[in-house]
């Protein structure tokens, strides 16, 4: 089959590899329907996950249908059209017992297209299937369900819940990539009086205001000031960080009122200044995080129920065999206004030998 | 009346201050018998909290009887003998209503011996009496009765409440201080299996030990491998910083295991490094805090009966007159082994004219 | 001044009451512009609510302006607009320090137009006024505003907030009177996916679809196995009785899945059979509750956002001196098709005389 | 080899019954070392749990040793010394996502002695063995640790849990049997200020002082007074039904305090009658739930750190053959004063031909 390997750092490809087979009782195969592409895909490609080994086919999103599953796999069988979660889990670690799968000891947490071979291919291998996929509900179309694969359970689990928005809040979320457009979207949810979006590029400040931001602010426009205006002085009640850069982070820890929550989602590569001085007094609660996905089946159910503007933030689409050009689109997000990318099979495509 | 006067950094004294009077009918004017001193007045001592003017009578920890009481006093009345919170409530604003007091927005939080005259003196108006003095149970002596002013609710609520300790729980407290030794004191509440303190003193890791603390280390020991060696690798499930230096706060960051908690009680000057480059996929959760005292009336009960070792953290008491020399004592905890110092009333002085 | 006034059993009348003072320094005098009548109102007419005595004026909800204030009022002052809310708070006793105002110890509580004068009159008394009324937005208007007294917070606390909706569940509201469709409206704050209303009177289930809910039954149309039918078998995740009757209460235990909430809004006068035998092994979770009013604040702030359809309830406006005629069309409202009745002070009175 | 086997209501006996052998992937086999009796055998024996078909081995406790595993068995392998919870978790269905094991869709839950052959025999088969058997810490005897595949778990999680016990809490026991033993016990973590257990029997009344009551009452010496007045009037804060009667369930209802919460951990058969027209107003919490055993690893550390007192709830051992004289002598606690009856494997037996 054909799949998007990382040679190296700036090297990779769409070409040949072999194809995946069943491993263990509790892996299945799934042919690949509909992918896209992570702001992490970009990471990998720049070297900055040492981890991810040379020869290894990225991608950890996915939605598709189940063409062999192991002797054990209970809960899906061949014809299953699923999504493949960012996230595989054991669900015997003492981490998978209480739903907390992204820190799986037991072989599982965010493996996909890092440690092992991932969803950007014509077919993909996803260990411990049972808890790995999900099926899909029939309405939900393919490049809607894709996103539901990391950066919906992301925002939501990871930016919204570790925030505890409640009625009545104001968030602000920093970062209206494709996952701070996913926390504006799921903050909603829970009914926050006005969410405030900021973002250097006004392209994503008006996609946050389509999908339910109140205000939105670029950097240099003072958000701490808005936010403070906005709230008596106090400051937001939630903070969402979903952009992974030292500033960002600080800005995030000056917008938050004393009793609030700073959710950091955004993927930082290097340290941050924690200004104890000022906050040791506050109250503050900051929280990180790897997605764990336990949310993914409410999603799943929302999203089908169209309570989840997942469409909205699918800007291009492109056959799976071009995804060369496809990170192409999406590392030039600045030029060509790309949110998130989905790669769909060729339709007329045959099944391969194995299934 | 006599009291303990800050006149700018270094210079303080135990001097004739005008007797304090009700000035609103929710006040009550309190005659200390019990006076403690905390670190925060060390740090006033050395001009690191600029907002306290010089003239202000330091403390905000006393145990006493209550001699007046403005007209809309409603709780308690003279005669009653009461602890005086270091937090003041006003009960009304929009923090109070959600028993957030330390933040008080109504004229409360932290004021007694910061904002307003204190408590190190022979007697002190308390604003919102109501809500800032709590009655004693006469079974309780003064001196155990007075760490609650301060040094409990603070351990309890900022570190053991925000850390979310729990049964079977490994909780790592870093600083073997007064507050410190009230984190490991009030931690054993919740049963957790086993409990390391940090302190470069052996003094105060002896005393660790003998409140509760299963295992000890200096610094210099490596906890961090301690502490993994004891939990196959994970890390603590609560870390507790009680020392308020960055080096302690980042080993505080390094210590806990992903998914659990770092509660900073600590008063920072400095900012930290937060290593989120790191943190970022651990699903950890750091709070910060000026206690609440929300918890107070339930640590008296619990200190009537028995459950808290309040006088296990006295080393020294004084007549009250002896403030200087207490807090030479305070200061000098390095050689004198000093924990906290308690300060008493001379039992035959007159009553003021106020009274 | 004028009010309506109980005189036992089935005798009530619009009449001539004195006008309300100051008693003490925490009250305030509010000049009632807009009140309404709730179903609480009926029962005490018909007398079973033995604790109202005789010459009670009734009534509990009310929006107006403060005309006087104690001496220790401090967050409002008169020419205030203010929502008066259906439950006083001390401020002070240890339920109202956990904003447990519904269970206030210190003569708060429940109090307006059952233990003391209410607010169906032109003007009322109200105790701990700082605590217990909230001022008003300009922009919400005065009938929008009456309904937030307090059908608006019980429905939310008592049953929306006890009974823990989440994103994607599925909730039913057994009753969809004024407080069952307030829980149908605030219910959607938090997004779940389906929300089922119950109720015997065909206009009623047309007001829930029209207030958000996506299904409705009468109790004939088997609400139980529509549930089941909704949730592959399992039940509702949330179940809210906003009747009052022992028959309603058990049909809701039916219908709540393992693990769910049934949270009980409903007053009942007489006992329930609960069907331990088939519910001690389904890990459900039963709430019952007075409205605190803790979220009052938040409610008002989301109103005024446009948030809450707080118009929609209000069927009848009549000027308050028709109050008589007010209770014949609330209390008729199988054939009125009333909702929420409110009555509206007349623009051209005089100021009494205590102003 | 041998197993206890019900045959009907009032028959069963220790008789030949076929080995068990492994049927699934997930399967293991354990040899039994240790096994206790619980008082649902004795319902089942009565007749009282139709489900239970005749022919079925009895048992859902056991401690033993890992004799065979099924292919997919990655946790655990034979040598291995477990325990056998009373609970089977399937680990994939969406209860045991949220480690909800006892209300598993997948094929677990309750079902050892109940739905499928149990562990009172000389060797077992238990399903899904990597979430349904929990490795042994060596220095945990076989008579302690078989206390924790049941009550242990059953008490801390149903009642203690549920009932959300607090530090410097009022906490009553209703049914001082094996499990509101173990409930006093495990209530303990929390410090509560003090706990009061109520039963008819003086042995288990003494029982419960022993294992840390600080007060018991006989239901005839009016513990409903006793609470209130140990309470200001208020009631406990958590009341913890471990009986298992209306009229038990009834004075939970009666001794618990406004706000507080009642957890049902007793099995009922019969309805009891809610009184609505009381609790209505009380803010009272009531919950009822078969065990997850989700918290047995944690107890499992705990017992082996000494802080859970286990041994004291065994009076009586015998070897596993006289099983039907270890249920009289259960049956009749009345007369023996059992709490909790273990039988062990006669040291010399051989292994049987499956091993």
């Amino acid at each position: 089959m054909k799949g998007y390997v990382f040679h190296g750092p700036g090297q990779s490809s769409w070409e040949d590899v072999p194809d995946p087979a069943v491993k263990e009782p509790t892996d299945a195969i799934v042919r690949i329907d509909a992918v896209t592409i992570c702001g992490t895909d970009l990471h990998i490609l720049k070297g900055d996950v040492p981890e991810v080994r040379p020869g290894t086919v990225l991608g950890h999103e996915a939605v598709g249908e189940i063409v062999e599953t192991g002797a054990d796999v209970r809960t899906v069988r061949p014809g299953d059209r699923v999504l493949v979660s960012c996230i595989t889990a054991c669900g015997r670690c003492a981490y998978c017992r209480r739903a907390m799968y992204g820190q799986c000891r037991g072989g599982g947490g965010w493996i996909l297209g890092h440690l092992i071979d991932g969803t950007q291919a014509e077919y993909v291998r996803v260990p411990y299937a049972d808890l790995s996929v999900h099926p899909l509900p029939a309405a939900l179309p393919d490049q809607d369900a894709v996103l539901l694969a990391d950066i919906f359970p992301t925002a939501y689990e990871v930016g919204v819940l570790n925030g505890q928005v409640r009625p009545g809040d104001t968030v602000a979320v920093v970062g209206a990539g494709p996952v701070g457009l996913a926390a504006v979207a799921t903050a909603r949810l829970f009914s926050p009086e006005r969410i405030l979006a900021v973002d250097p590029a006004a392209a994503r400040r008006d996609a946050a205001r389509r999908l339910g931001a109140h205000a939105v602010a670029a950097p240099a426009e003072a958000p701490e000031q808005l936010t403070a205006d906005l709230t008596d002085g106090l400051g937001a009640d939630v903070v969402i960080e979903a952009v992974g850069l030292p500033e960002t982070f600080e800005l995030c820890t000056r917008m938050v009122r004393p009793g609030g929550h700073v959710a950091n989602v955004g993927v930082h590569g290097s340290p941050a200044t924690l200004h104890l001085e000022d906050l040791w007094i506050k109250n503050v609660t900051l929280t990180t995080g790897l997605v764990d996905t336990h949310s993914t089946p409410t999603l799943l159910r929302m999203a089908s129920a169209g309570l989840l503007p997942t469409a909205d933030l699918v800007t291009h689409t492109f056959p799976v065999e071009h995804m060369a050009q496809a990170y192409e689109v999406f590392a030039g997000a600045a030029d060509t206004g790309a949110l998130k990318v989905v790669l769909k099979r060729h339709l007329h495509e045959q099944l391969p030998s194995t299934a």
